[in-house]
């Protein structure tokens, strides 16, 4: 049987969401976003946050100003980036340094060079002035009274240019009084046999070792758990693995693996049990599209597909999944596609509370969400309208409201007095129990003017309406045959602020698909009868 | 130094991207997409193709009777992929192998389970004839002259539950004959050093081994090397690592990584530089949105966002990227955000063929660029747009065309004559070589009905634009503060059927931010005197 280590007894998660993280393109945090991000964190149970570079970057000052006062943290210890101090000063005297001192945290994590070309080609000094930065720096600091962290910047290209000097920055940072010195594959290009064979090599030092790992290789979460094989006691990484260029490692592997694989007790079961609500809260607040087939937490991540698995899964789940997903709280998905047997469908039916055990009924539905699939459906997400086509299926569903007719239009004119000059409209017709309504709505744009206006019609008759609130929406144009039109499929997410609800439009045309599946997400709504209270 | 493996005598990639791969969450291919993938998938140098399971999937069956005749393969061998026959039966009648048989195929790959469990919970057969069904398959396969891999599946959990029989399954396929058996991590579960010491242990048996690695730990492609370091001689993947729940081992990042950090010769030099080109390629095939921070192949894998590394990629760009991207035919990008120094602007100036050498005008640009950022703007993917921004700032940019108005709409009548009972359309007003043009245009959708009202505008002055062609189209809504509407930002690229260029749109209405940004792609076009043959 294979070996399992055992945990150092000291042993810390460090985020660099807020820092490192927010070097990703595309990326651009507020002070706000910031705050709310280090509240999750902290929650999960991560030992440290770094915050920003204050003095170097505006709305990091200001962060770690608000942080002062409103951030309460239980678990977590903040930290405050910077760098050495400039060549040929002093440390005391370093502007840089002072603002680092000034953000207020008991932690502070300054960068070095530790690859001789970038001390003398990048930074353009001596390789013993490099030193004495590091020096004067990390004592000057300890002697405030600070804790103080050494990321060791492009340390394994530089152990490879020079070993002797890049072990001889983490030697004087250590020294100096750093508590951990952290070895930063900056450009991300190890492989883990050879993480581990140069960390194994520098922990021979005795000094206590960080790592920090880009995923350009696509191994920043597996050269962080070598590193960790090979003696680091601190793990660098960023929530989501957002980060510059391919990202850093992605702390939502990491801490799984080394919990639910090593058995190290790196969080509580409740915080880890968190994980996948934390992953997807930051990607909310960072705006980042959640990576379905991200692990542990993605949303694809213990869903299942093919026709193969679904009939075994009903024997026994723990055959197929490495581990239970509701450690991490994620959940098993079966997922409805032109590649399910019946066995998906009875399953998925089992889950809505739907009797699809009869063999013939089960073939039914899987025909007709075939032949759905077929048009550019897809139930994967949208659960409603799977629900819905099921339940139309089975002959039990009714219809509280019938569209007669509806169009929406936007109008711009140059030189108009609002300063908003753009304006869209829709009007909307339908008989509800019984009653012919008709109405109009405006809106930020052709299917909030729709939503608006079929609010208003059904609101007459079923005033829980009122109660839902469009929440997501997301339009993609699937590729057809070169003779036909191309297709577009919407997506809207709903909630009627306890439940979210996801429905599906096809259509030539995209507002007419939005349209299908905005009708349909209040046709859910009403079926269920949510939104009462 | 670290020691770099040698790479083994006989040494094969095995791409399953048209098998495994299709069991992604939301991907669907044609026969149409799957020869058009296994083109660029030979083109690109790897082994093997595994192209689906003929007989199990009627989809699949087509795509090997139209490979006999449309698919003419230069370096890869196509594979047919099966399982070992029914319990209790003979593989000589077993309709399924001879489904396989059918394919066509020299090559055949059949799925063996080799987990104790498996085979007596799910499978519910005994442990014997589990065996005796590798074998007789096997056999049965050799006999007819083919060529059979064995995939050994849930092979390490197997391995955990009872060593002996998941080695005796590897024994009874080489046995019979299996070129080579593959050891799969079927649930994903592994870390590389425990993949390092199961693999090892099974190599003792002298048998050719393969390799099949699920994400799910996030260490798909380190498992992969782990697997290969231990002496595996196939590995196999995925292009952009597709697959079920978190994905296959993605062949994007194994490829470079074994032919640049170990100088294996798997493809040749300018085959790894179509790398980027065929993961892309094969996205937009599988209309899968490309993961921006892909390692090697991603777009933004090669970008540089923080100022501190700008100033230094001046100096020297091999100091900060581990491998040079044109290898794999992707590219260095400066980032231009809120986080770029005037070096960013700078370096984007040069690329663009402007001169912003001068400091002051540098600052200008840079500041402009901050304050459009702040409203929403992102100019990291709009190159077009930027251009424009610094046209505009430099004083250089001359508008063509003026926009006075522009309205759209789109409208449903229940019971239309018309199959399509939604139309959409719009008209547009400008001036444009001082002549005033109204026209109406329609289309699918309100974007699509004003971008045919407005090339027809524009033709009359400018004829070229009629080359012009929208050829994608993304929305964002950006999360703001509290007190203010949500705004939207769009994206849009065009083609001159030779060039793509990218332009952004931002505002609280969805049409209106679309109209911005269509209305620079055609300013875009004319001022670079695109569109003339």
């Amino acid at each position: 049987m294979t070996t399992q280590p055992l945990a150092p007894e000291h042993f810390q998660i460090f985020d660099t969401t807020l820092r490192d993280g927010a070097q990703q393109e595309g990326l651009r945090l507020s002070v706000a976003d910031k705050l709310r991000i280090a509240r999750l964190l902290d929650g999960l149970g991560v030992a440290f946050i770094e915050g920003g570079w204050p003095g170097a970057n505006p709305n990091d000052t200001a962060f770690f100003e608000a942080a002062k006062t409103e951030l309460d943290l239980d678990n977590a210890r903040l930290v405050a980036f910077g760098s050495t101090r400039k060549a040929g000063g002093s440390a005391a005297s370093d502007a840089l340094t002072q603002a680092l001192v000034d953000a207020g945290t008991k932690y502070i994590c300054i960068v070095a060079k530790s690859h001789d070309r970038h001390v003398t080609d990048a930074l353009r000094t001596t390789l013993e002035e490099n030193l004495a930065m590091v020096h004067d720096t990390v004592t000057h600091l300890v002697g405030l009274g600070k804790h103080v962290f050494v990321d060791c910047e492009h340390f394994f290209d530089g152990y490879r240019s020079n070993r002797d000097y890049a072990l001889s920055v983490v030697r004087t940072a250590a020294d100096a009084g750093a508590e951990v010195v952290v070895l930063c594959d900056t450009n991300g290009g190890m492989l883990p046999s050879q993480m581990a064979d140069i960390v194994s090599s520098a922990a021979e030092m005795g000094v206590e070792l960080g790592i920090h790992c880009h995923n350009d290789t696509g191994c920043a979460v597996a050269n962080s758990i070598a590193a960790v094989e090979a003696g680091v006691s601190q793990v660098q990484g960023t929530m989501n693995g957002y980060g510059e260029r391919t990202g850093n490692a992605d702390l939502t592997s990491v801490i799984p693996n080394l919990q639910l694989k090593y058995g190290w007790p790196l969080v509580s079961d409740e915080q880890l049990a968190s994980l996948s609500h934390v992953a997807l809260a930051i990607a909310d607040i960072t705006n980042q599209a959640p990576h379905a087939r991200q692990p542990y937490v993605g949303h694809s991540s213990f869903a299942h597909k093919a026709g193969l698995h679904a009939s075994a899964i009903r024997v026994d789940p723990n055959l197929y999944q490495h581990v239970d997903p509701a450690l991490v709280g994620n959940g098993m998905r079966m997922l409805i596609s032109d590649m399910s047997g019946r066995a998906n469908i009875q399953i998925k039916g089992e889950q809505l509370g739907l009797d699809l055990d009869d063999r013939e009924v089960a073939a039914q539905v899987t025909d007709a969400v075939k032949a759905r699939e077929a048009l550019g459906y897809s139930y994967e997400a949208a659960d409603a309208s799977f629900e819905l086509l099921v339940r139309d299926q089975l002959g039990i569903l009714e219809f509280p409201f019938e569209i007669t007719s509806w169009r929406a239009s936007t109008e711009h004119r140059v030189g108009m007095a609002e300063a908003n000059d753009t304006t869209s409209e829709a009007t909307v017709r339908l008989v509800a129990a019984g009653e012919t309504h008709s109405t109009a709505g405006e809106g930020n744009g052709p299917v909030d003017a729709l939503d608006n206006a079929l609010t208003r019609a059904l609101a007459a008759s079923y005033p829980q309406v009122k109660g839902f609130r469009l929440i997501d929406y997301r339009v993609r144009i699937l590729e057809t045959g070169a003779s036909t039109d191309a297709i577009t499929r919407t997506l809207i997410d709903f909630s009627d602020g306890e439940r979210t609800w996801t429905t599906v439009g096809v259509g030539t045309n995209v507002i007419e698909s939005s349209w299908e599946a905005l009708t349909d997400a209040y046709l859910y709504g009403l079926v269920k009868d949510f939104g009462r209270s």
